[in-house]
Parts: C-alpha cells; structure tokens; sequence
C-alpha cells in the first residue's frame, strides 16, 4: 500500500510559524483535505488536488481522506494550530478505529505545529510558565456537567487554564458560565488574557483582570488563557503593554 | 535602547520542527545565550558570540542576556521545545520582574517553538486529543504536596497528563511515587507513553498499561504522557506500533 495521511499543523496562521517538516508534508501531498479556510492557506501548486470542506463534520473529512489513500494518494489533512490538540488527528484516529480494517495498515503520520496556546502565550510573556490545563470549553462532544467539573477541578489545584473553542454562535452562553465559575474561587484581580486570531493580520489581544473580563470580547477565532493566583503583570513604562507570567516557583523561594 | 532579548524555541531538537521565524531571531543575534547542549544545536556564525552556560541557574542565565540587551546586544536566549512551557520564558520575565528598573523598557520576545508534549503525543497519534495537563514533576521551585494534589486532581477530573521532568539523578523517587498515585484510581490498562528524546537519533518511545510501566523506564529526557480513562490503543497489523488517541467526545455519542 503506497497511500499515505499526515495530518499536519498549520501553527496559527502567519507562515513564519510553519515548520519545515509541516512545509515539506504539504509540498508532496497529491491531496489536500481540510476545512476551507486551512487549506486557503496553503500555496497552491500545479498537480495537487484541493479538497476543501465548508460544513462537513470533521469524522466525514477524516474518512475522506483515509479512503484517498487507501486508493494510493499521499493525502495531507490541513489542520489549524498543532493536529493533536483540539483539531483533526483524534478525529482521523476515531474514523481508522471505527473503518475500514485496510486503514490500519496505512502510513498515518502527524506533523506538529504550534497550538492557539504557545502563540498567545508567547505574545504576552509566559502565562504558562507554571502547570497549567488545556480544555474546549465546547459542550457539543461532551457534557457540559463534564467541562464544569474539569473546570471546577483546574482551578482548584490553581492550574493555569488555557480555553480552546470559548464560544460560538451556536454556543453563546458557556464562556460566561465559566468566567462565572472562575470568579467562585478566584480572586477580582486574576488576570485573563483573551487573544484573538493570533499572529495573523486582525490578531486582537487583551489582558484583563477577572472582574472586568465579559464572554462578549471572545468570539471564536479567541483562545482565553486564566491566570492562576501566582500569575503576574509587568508593568512597562511609555505605555507599552504589561507582560504576563507564571512563576516557575509555586510556594517556596528559590 | 536598541537592545533586544527573543527567548527561542528550537523545538525537539531536529531542525525540521524549527519553525522560520525562531530561525529568523536566531540569525539575527548578536549574542546566543543558553544551556549548552542547546547553544550546540545552533549552527555557528561568523561574529556572533556563544554564551552556553554549563550549570548555571536559569535566572543568572536571563540576568545575563538582559544586561546583555541593556548594553545593546541582540540577544537570542535559546531554549528547548517551547521556552514558554517548562522552559526559559518564565525566568527571563522572573528576572524582569525583579531586576533592574531598565530592563522593563526592553525589546523582549518569545519565539514559539514544538513543546515535548506535542511532538511526543504526533509520534503516536493523538493522545493529546482530549482535555489535558501538563504539569512538571520537579519538586525544586515548589513543594511535593502541590505536585501530588495537582496530579491528584487532574486525574480525578479524567483528564490526559503529560508530565515534564519526570525524573533525574537529584530527583530519582518522585516518577514512581506518581505513578502510584494514578494506580490508586486508574484501571491497569491505562496508557503510558514514555517518549525519550523525540525526533533526535535517540529517539526512543514506548507505550505501555500503567500494571507494566516503570519508572526506571523514563530518564530526564523523557516526557511521560498518562492516558485518560478514554484514551485508546488501535492495533495494527504486520508488527506495526499501535497508536494511541483520546477521543474528541466523551460521556456522548455524536
């Protein structure tokens, strides 16, 4: 079988950010596979065909692409930010569980990138310096019983909380729900950083103490990363922007 | 002040996940500055000068490169995997916070790179697929209680943990003592991923049931990943390694 998937990593948009690795995967697909918008942003080039989605459900592209290759395409699946968090490889390795026994033999490969997190991280400071957790604050693949009570958990052991899909139009109530949870336990002042379309022309980024923070300055092109009670600003002088970190050090001086 | 500090990411070591814009601030320096097994993995350049520091703490290392910058250097702080996550970023932001006045008025950036997380969880799959951890399992910047009700409560919340520095000559019982832990609520057939030295020459990965690993198996280059109750082994055929993912969906069928 001389097919071949790799799933690979976009990072958040500006080519800068695209690994070699990413760049070679993509230059010798015969396929490219993806949501609209991803495979928007690859080159295109003369011999590889494009087949971008606009509302089929990630499992559909996923068994799309594995059905290209099992017919002998090197197939790139396009995905956002890194492929593992958030984004299509769980959804390729959920259709070659559930398919066709010839997938499992096939060539599937990833190609990390950098994830929404480490991009807004690294343009405010290091707001991750410390533990910290990774959820989708989505309720449409899980309950929401179980977001909240990951939620209420990470905030409980004072993780930093970094947010994926915060909100949508068809999901505009749950963002607020949370700030709403954090501010249970976590103190007015917590700093919440809300960085939109990060490292791309429209990038949009905001650090917010809690109490000023509203679900409405999120949409869903927004990552939101929660301060845990170690997390700190810099203040700058000559109206530059205040840095943002977590200590390596929690509870002791070094 | 002409200076500047960009705190890079170098990824896992292969220069393929390098991303261009890390390799852009890395040839633009006037002075590299890091850990140096790191510094190694630099090409040289002609009149660019190398600080690699041998044991020196991390914060004597970001004081250096800052007084570096406020004499008018470029400095490059290199780093492994994602200076933000575990990494370089937070001391550097730590000796700002703390030093002197001038420093604040610095050009200082953060280049992103591949953190071990990501490229250890794209050599196997998609064990990242889910909500997630990371957390570091050192216990010099903060005391062992708050590693262990961390990692307590991550799990208990059925998220997937990736531990940073599981172990190390000075710190040779806390990997074990973890892994006791997740025994205590988590079924033997939990998958472990230990991946040593992702994506260089030594690489070496393995995936295990929580009843057989061991934490004589992990040393200080390797990232320990520990599944969540839904995260899955597919096998394959022809001896082929089995990948691992945790599904986007829990609790629900889509």
């Amino acid at each position: 079988m001389t097919g071949r998937v790799t799933i690979v990593g976009l990072g958040p948009g500006d080519p800068r950010f695209l690994t070699p690795a990413a760049s070679e995967a993509l230059a010798s697909a015969t396929d490219l596979v993806g949501y609209g918008p991803y495979v928007d942003r690859v080159p295109e080039r003369p011999g590889q065909r494009r087949h971008a989605s606009d509302n089929r459900v990630e499992l559909d592209r996923a068994r799309f692409a594995l059905d290209l290759a099992a017919k002998g395409s090197r197939v790139a699946v396009v995905s956002g930010g890194d492929p593992g968090v958030f984004a299509m490889a769980a959804a390729v390795f959920e259709a070659v569980e559930n398919g066709d026994p010839i997938w499992r033999s096939l060539d599937i490969r990833v190609e990390p990138g950098i994830t929404a997190m480490l991009a807004a991280a690294a343009r405010v400071g290091a707001p991750l310096g410390g533990d910290f957790c990774a959820m989708s604050l989505s309720d449409n693949l899980k309950p929401w019983e179980v977001v909240e009570a990951r939620l209420r958990a990470a905030l409980a052991a004072d993780f930093v909380v970094a947010l994926y899909n915060p909100i949508s139009s068809a999901r505009p109530w749950q963002l607020g729900a949370a700030f709403k949870i954090v501010a249970e336990t976590q103190g007015p002042d917590t700093p919440i950083i809300l960085a939109r379309a990060v490292m791309r022309p429209d990038e949009r980024i905001r650090i917010l103490p809690l109490s000023e923070v509203e679900a409405s300055m999120a949409d869903m092109s927004t990552i939101v990363i929660i301060g845990a009670s170690t997390t700190r600003l810099i203040e700058r002088p000559e109206g530059k922007a205040p840095f943002v970190y977590t200590p390596r050090s929690y509870g002791v001086r070094p």
